[in-house]
């Protein structure tokens, strides 16, 4: 079997590259619960802290054509800022399924933006082509060991912030964010993994054995919405993700409003999956359990957060 | 003449008064900025902490009635959530000029809300007749003692998160919050009010000599909006408040759209004057100078920081 991609020193190795590139995002104590405002990360998402290190990491390789990547709008956004902020030309090829606010919040940084009829594929297919032709290098949302030790670099964050915890609850999609967090903490913490019922690529593996296509759909698509757990990331998951369960839309959208009404915070609804799993009974925690809940994303239109 | 009316140690004595009951809120650190997260407290403003402070320290004393306060809304929801977390009945009178937003977070605590024709000094002259009908406890705004000590635990508690800073900016209405800060920092720190151009009773006293009446308008008015500084915040801002500088509204819906693009804050205008006064030039830090800027409301719908 395939060791571990990514072991805690090259999350360690991570935070000292990222340091000075990414912001220390907050936590608030609520009750019995943590919640890790990772929303507030530059450019909306977690992502920024795996782009960055990825990127750094190959920066004396990066051609002149610069940086690619096929995008839901997360990845794409945390990319763009990577270019702007070092320097590098970047081209995202976004599906036209995704939200208007992605597309903005990529172009705010100055990268060049390919709207693609359709859905994910068709915009990793456009992104393939395009790269062959420009020789840019191409940075997968998920599917690295330098993207998930980035995005490891929050669970170590939150250690220095909280101290011990027991569990930590966190938003499944191609499993890069929750391989990272599961990278750091190994069998220290129990990791739950929530999916939304209509994409639900990390169960499907784990009970396949191994990564399979699902099929995607439901509100939370443009940021959970993978057809296969990259295999990356699965080398990790398969080993310390204790629990996967899942959530309906109507639990997603109902956790974007607390979110809001409780806590003020705008979160998009793949940010709000974590919470959607305690508020739904989907995970119920013991008595004195002590849970962190990831709000890992922001990028949505903020009046769509006020239920109807 | 008057002596300061709340010293440090009144704020220590509320800090431990009020600990159990307000949400010990987040910093974000951007470049030479640290920006106070107050936004997040329960019922989404600061005044939570001064309505807690009040209540709980003359809780022996009130009666059956309850408690009454006339507000632009942030106070109202603070003291419909005291009411709620202390099983006390709350009777807000709010002006017809306030957002509807403001009105759905004073009755989502399940507070008795007047809707009265009018600004706030309408609203007030209705809230006093009823406190002379029932008999309940009147809670202001911001004129008493021990409401100006329960905000000034939020500059308490930012000490211990941040260490020693330069500068406070921070927004003012009727001077309880800016008092609360001042009195826990006294000559320490370099405190810097900010007011909209619209209504600037703090600068008017300065210029006076003492509290005078302003007129009163603007974007910012439902939550900065005071024709009068109040006596007590008074006594502290005359020997504490360093620098008083005025924000334009274009300059405040500025920093509420910059809140939402750069940080995924959603801040209402009043919590946005902070940060206004420093991208619009009105207060320019020196080289190093370590400022703290305060983002003290949310109250407002999301909507609206997204730029037309």
């Amino acid at each position: 079997m395939t060791p571990p991609a990514v072991d805690p020193d090259d999350i360690d190795a991570a935070a000292e590259r990222i340091g000075p590139y990414v912001r220390r995002t907050p936590i608030v104590e609520h009750d019995d619960l943590v919640l890790k405002l990772e929303l507030l990360q530059h450019a909306g998402s977690f992502k920024t802290r795996g782009a960055f290190n990825r990127v750094l990491g190959e920066r004396a390789t990066i051609p002149d054509a610069g940086l690619i990547a096929a995008s839901g709008g997360n990845h794409g956004a945390a990319l763009a800022f990577v270019g702007q902020q070092l320097g590098m030309p970047v081209e995202i090829f976004i599906p036209s399924t995704s939200p208007e606010i992605k597309r903005r919040n990529i172009a705010r940084f100055g990268a060049a933006l390919h709207d693609i009829e359709g859905y994910y594929d068709d915009a990793q297919a456009a992104a393939d082509d395009r790269q062959v032709a420009t020789g840019a290098t191409q940075i997968h949302p998920y599917d690295h060991p330098a993207t998930v030790a980035g995005q490891g670099t929050m669970a170590r964050e939150l250690e220095q912030q909280t101290g011990p915890i027991d569990t930590m609850v966190v938003a499944t999609g191609g499993g890069g964010f929750i391989a990272g967090q599961a990278a750091w903490f190994r069998d220290r913490v129990h990791i739950v993994s929530v999916e939304p019922e209509t994409s639900q690529c990390l169960r499907a593996a784990r009970l396949a054995g191994e990564p399979v296509d699902v099929s995607v759909s439901g509100v939370a698509a443009d940021s959970l919405g993978a057809r296969r757990i990259g295999g990356v990331p699965w080398t990790i998951v398969r080993e310390f993700v204790d629990e996967a369960v899942v959530v309906a839309d109507d639990d997603i959208r109902a956790a974007q409003y607390e979110l809001w009404e409780e806590f003020r915070l705008v979160a998009e609804p793949g940010g709000a999956a974590a919470l959607a799993a305690l508020r739904s009974g989907a995970y119920r925690p013991a008595a004195g359990e002590r849970v962190v809940v990831v709000v890992c994303g922001s990028n949505c239109d903020p009046a769509t957060v006020i239920r109807p």
